[in-house]
């Protein structure tokens, strides 16, 4: 990478020119986009930019390549894997200020927004059609993030990951060209997966600058339940059956006891501090009642207590609120640690055995402070472990029980990342993951899409050795 | 390409060795691997072989890879676009002898087959599970050769595509390294989606060699209804409200009076030769019902007659079986014609403008045979032409109809190829698609893959001008 300080000039000159006061090299400009909300050290990019429309991105980027400055895309820097870090520098594309809905088209279920919609802008803006866009990774992220790190969250279970509910893109290449990468139909065989290959791409080969996404009717009915159990295997077990009895569930979600003691601390609410299954079901009001049967029997099965079952939108609205806090709620135990998110993802039938072998092993370390979450229903979960900063043996001991849980979800057949994407920090496991093979390919394309490596470089793929 | 005597001398050598009487220059073997089902021209491959293992393909493709020999891969020959027809010569690679299933992991919903295995060879294998894989072309193709062409069918509209039921597959790079595109969780944001990547790429990448697909669970209920209109229009509008409401329809099949005919003489049925909707319905008992009354309902709203429901499985199977015969039906009207089929796809709310204007266009030709089936729950739909062999002018009438359609269903936002994929027939449509720099990309991702252009030559990318 080549990133003198001659090119940085001319590249920030060529910048100015374009943009106006839309680039700056505001210390405060730049620092709060030197970092996402995960453990990774901040580092700041040289200057941030801040795009209206897709020429002025393709202008950044053709300009960025000719002088081989280092470009990160920024959208909401909600991340949890270090995405939005200017490890090398360079130039930070934010794309907040293309926010605009380009079009809804409420008889094919579609919309097309510019990247840096968020999710919830978008569900506003939808209000009165009757639909909705249910990917949901807690934070208000903006849609080209989300896309970007093939994001996913509570609903995925029933709706799809960003990989299943992006039609299309476009999306901008270092060179500056603009791929389009679709049409709006429903589905195509024609040529190659484009879509698919820049979903999850984390800015490493382009940037993308607007979506076409698949959106779902509101369920006409919508309810919601909690349980709880003495132990986190009642919860994993009745997830499991759920799963395999094919029940429809919109959402399950785990919470262990140390998690739900600071949603209680956090959010004033005072649920029993037991882990706990959070539920929710949509269809018909029939089907929505036969879902909650079928799951409560299960969980009565499992040792489940206290089955609370509610139609009630404030009542549901409230759960969900603690839910999506749940990460503040554990670093409120501790103001002033760092929150290390763990994100493997196992095939359903190994969820409880994974999950019980994590606990033993986070077992052996009582100094730590440590909250389990997951999306089970996809066997997707996360150990929080809060890092006192004054304390770098907690990093060293939180770095070995991730090394750890990684290496057990692989051998599971599981993935080191459901949701949160490659990043900076599980670089060193995509070859463990993949395969060596796998990983040179992945470093083809990247090397004939991105030649120059300007785009989010020091991200996803591992350093080559030598 | 260099395909010189010597070279194809020194390779067919050298697979000889290692593959012994698995490699034939038979006549008729080669004449079989020369075409598929559509009516691209046919062309002889030099020699076809017969791999019984990954490694085998693996050294097959790297011999032919030094040697700048064309390789085509081969699973059934049951495509619609040519991608089997050996253009360039070269080596054809039938993976027909690698069918093991190689494992089913019920509780997990998924398994895992060699690509050779058929969807009904699976779908036998698992009677006993409880499960399916519903993916559903038609005739009984490989599932190999179901992912590179991206196939979907009649029960696409609810279980997705082959896009959305391959969870990860291995697949052997012309170099002979054998990639692992991932692993059996539910989800993963982990590197670049090479899964998806191969998934559509028709063999121009690599040679998909083993698949782990995600199956569903049989329903509780099957119920199947046909119902019959005094015009397309009515099928139309009553598919397009269907999809609108969010009814969760299984199958919702359109074949237009010139098809149902053919079908009754065919298959000896006495339908009515009416415009007609096949239709098919998943779930509870009481859901499979609500979901019928609701689209008997919207049918009488647009004309809709002699609406029958039945759960009677060997009337369904019936119905069923006619529906995928329909080819043969056409085919079997004039013995020795060629069937053009098209294969567009538009999005939902443009089906009935885009029918409406092709049967327009259609008339102008009364001397043509023409029938139409669809998948119109998913905005695709296939006008067949049956060509006389005898008329070359016919031939020119079908290309400047189909011409004209692609152009209609482009100007719709919909796509040249619903599931056929793009092969030989729709290389020219690719630009219009999707413009000069998306296919740009393509290119790209192809010549850093495939430097030496061996796989399947002269599929899915157009030629490069100049």
């Amino acid at each position: 990478m080549t990133d003198t300080a001659e090119n940085l000039t001319r590249t920030l000159a060529a910048l100015q020119a374009r943009l106006g006061d839309r680039v700056t090299e505001s210390h405060s400009q730049r620092e709060h986009h030197s970092h996402d909300e995960s453990w990774h050290e901040p580092r700041l990019p040289d200057a941030v930019c801040y795009p209206k429309d897709i020429d002025e991105v393709a202008a950044i980027l053709s300009t960025c390549n000719e002088n081989r400055v280092p470009v990160v895309p920024f959208g909401t820097g909600t991340g949890m894997e270090g995405g939005t870090v200017a490890v090398h520098g360079g130039i930070c594309i934010d794309v907040s200020r293309m926010d605009q809905i380009v079009a809804v088209h409420t008889d094919d279920l579609t919309c097309t927004v510019q990247a840096g919609v968020t999710r919830k802008q978008l569900n506003s803006y939808l209000r009165d059609t009757g639909l909705y866009f249910p990917i949901d990774p807690g934070a208000d992220a903006s849609l080209g993030g989300m896309a970007a790190t093939r994001a996913s969250g509570t609903n995925a279970v029933r709706y799809g990951t960003m990989r299943e509910n992006v039609l299309s893109l476009k999306a901008v290449l270092p060179d500056g060209s603009v791929v389009s990468t679709g049409r709006r139909a429903r589905k195509s065989a024609a040529g190659y997966d484009l879509t698919r290959l820049l979903v999850g791409s984390e800015g490493t080969l382009g940037i993308i600058v607007e979506l076409t996404l698949r959106l779902h009717g509101r369920p006409e009915a919508v309810s919601a339940a909690r349980v709880c159990f003495e132990e986190v295997e009642g919860a994993t077990q009745t997830t499991m059956a759920t799963m395999q009895a094919g029940v429809p569930i919109a959402r399950i979600e785990l919470l262990d006891a140390a998690q739900m003691d600071a949603i209680n601390r956090y959010s004033r609410t005072a649920y029993p501090a037991k882990p706990t299954l959070f539920l929710e079901f949509h269809g018909s009001p029939a089907a929505v009642r036969e879902q909650a049967e079928t799951v409560g029997e299960i969980a009565a099965d499992w040792g489940g207590a206290e089955f609370q079952w509610t139609a009630d939108e404030q009542e549901r609205r409230e759960m969900w609120q603690a839910r999506h806090d749940a990460a503040y709620a554990a670093m409120a135990l501790k103001p002033g640690c760092k929150a290390y998110a763990t994100d493997v993802c196992v095939p359903i039938s190994r969820l409880a055995e994974c999950i019980q072998a994590t606990q033993e092993d986070a077992a052996r370390y009582p100094e730590l402070t440590t909250m389990l979450t997951g999306h089970v229903g996809d066997g997707n979960f996360h150990y929080v472990f809060l890092i006192d900063a004054d304390e770098p043996a907690q990093y060293e001991q939180v770095q070995e029980l991730s090394a750890r849980l990684v290496e057990r979800a692989l051998d599971m057949d599981g993935t080191c990342t459901g949701e949160h994407a490659i990043g900076l920090g599980k670089r060193k496991y995509l070859e463990s993951e993949f395969g060596p093979d796998a990983v040179d390919l992945m470093r083809t394309i990247k090397r004939a899409v991105d030649p120059n490596e300007i785009m989010n470089p020091g991200k996803l793929l591992p350093p080559t050795s030598g």
